[in-house]
């Protein structure tokens, strides 16, 4: 297991250039796979070709999940990881008294009521924005609570989030934020997020890369 | 576009034997691509070859996402969608009664904090864990709030869901769940589910088909 100790800032710029592009791809994949409606004949074909491609990658890798594998490294993460083709993936932009916004589109893959953004989808975004926000202030944490208020529905499409923090008292960050389309806000968040007693032992040793 | 009204109980059988398979094959693709150590020549072969899937694929699709397309039919959802390589999927079982429940496992694909479950997917699952519940009991609906509270980390693998009508009131149904691991409740959930406008003057000419 490599370890974010034993990679060098060459061998990590190097793997974003080759898994980033990558990664896209299967994006356009797992859309397509929604969308296809080429004959049944070919989708045969397709995925005994996509399982002979997948054998090819499993010859060597990762034992387990990315992070675990990782640390300080995100791009397994669910939301924004360059390697993870669930993950949209969020570009998050941030400054350091806590806020933080991203522009993202969200397509077939997201999809909940016809032709709308799925209410957890929604849920999952601002969850990560809302835990960037708090440690983007300087304080990360966990989720320990996440309430979401659904003012209308989101459509599929192009997308804002920004959260920020309201406010901090010792290990707790209190954070807020919202998702909007181009007519405005469709689903607010507010959350608390405290850094568990594992993850602050392991901050006294060394510092967390995610500020 | 073919609706719901143009297919026939076979065709979408059909699709079902041909998209459950192959989906598969897309999601293990995506875990792939998070764990594999492959060289970087091979990753750019493997990139160019599914490009040229993707392309093959691509010119014969619908135009927009899936429900948009297929009324009634959730393949492209993103917690139990057939055809979404980003649902895990759930399978979903109820009762008349708003119960429902579900077992599934979350692999590399779903990770936040390193071999932990991301706050948002658990937020996810139970967003629609509820909303099915709302609608197992006769009451479909769009989310209009909802809670989360953490008890303790999710840890990727096995895990269990599930949810229940708490109460009704006129076109209100507040649903409760959680998900557990093998060690008991990780995270605890509960929502108010609103039938909207659009969906109670369309459900009055075809009844809605996820009850």
């Amino acid at each position: 297991m490599a370890g974010t100790e034993d990679i060098t800032p060459e061998q990590v710029e190097r793997e974003q250039a080759v898994y980033g592009p990558f990664t896209d791809v299967v994006r356009e994949l797992v859309d397509a796979t929604i969308r296809t409606r080429i004959d049944d004949a070919e989708a045969r074909t397709i995925q005994d070709e996509l399982a002979a491609i997948v054998a090819r990658m499993r010859t060597r890798q990762l034992d387990g999940a990315y992070a675990v594998n990782n640390r300080g490294r995100h791009w397994g993460n669910t939301v924004v990881g360059l390697r993870n083709a669930v993950a949209p993936p969020l570009h998050i932009d941030r400054e350091s008294t806590g806020r933080v916004w991203s522009s993202f589109h969200l397509g077939a893959a997201y999809e909940g009521p016809p032709g709308l953004v799925h209410g957890g989808v929604s849920a999952l975004v601002l969850d990560q924005l809302l835990g960037e926000a708090s440690g983007a202030g300087g304080r990360p944490g966990m989720t320990a609570s996440l309430t979401l208020t659904y003012r209308r529905a989101t459509p599929l499409g192009d997308l804002r989030g920004e959260a920020w923090i309201e406010r901090t008292e010792g290990i707790k960050t209190w954070a807020r934020g919202h998702l909007s389309d181009a007519e405005g806000i469709t689903v607010e968040a507010e959350g608390l997020f405290i850094l568990p007693r594992w993850a602050r032992e392991a901050a006294e040793s060394t510092p967390p890369t995610f500020e």
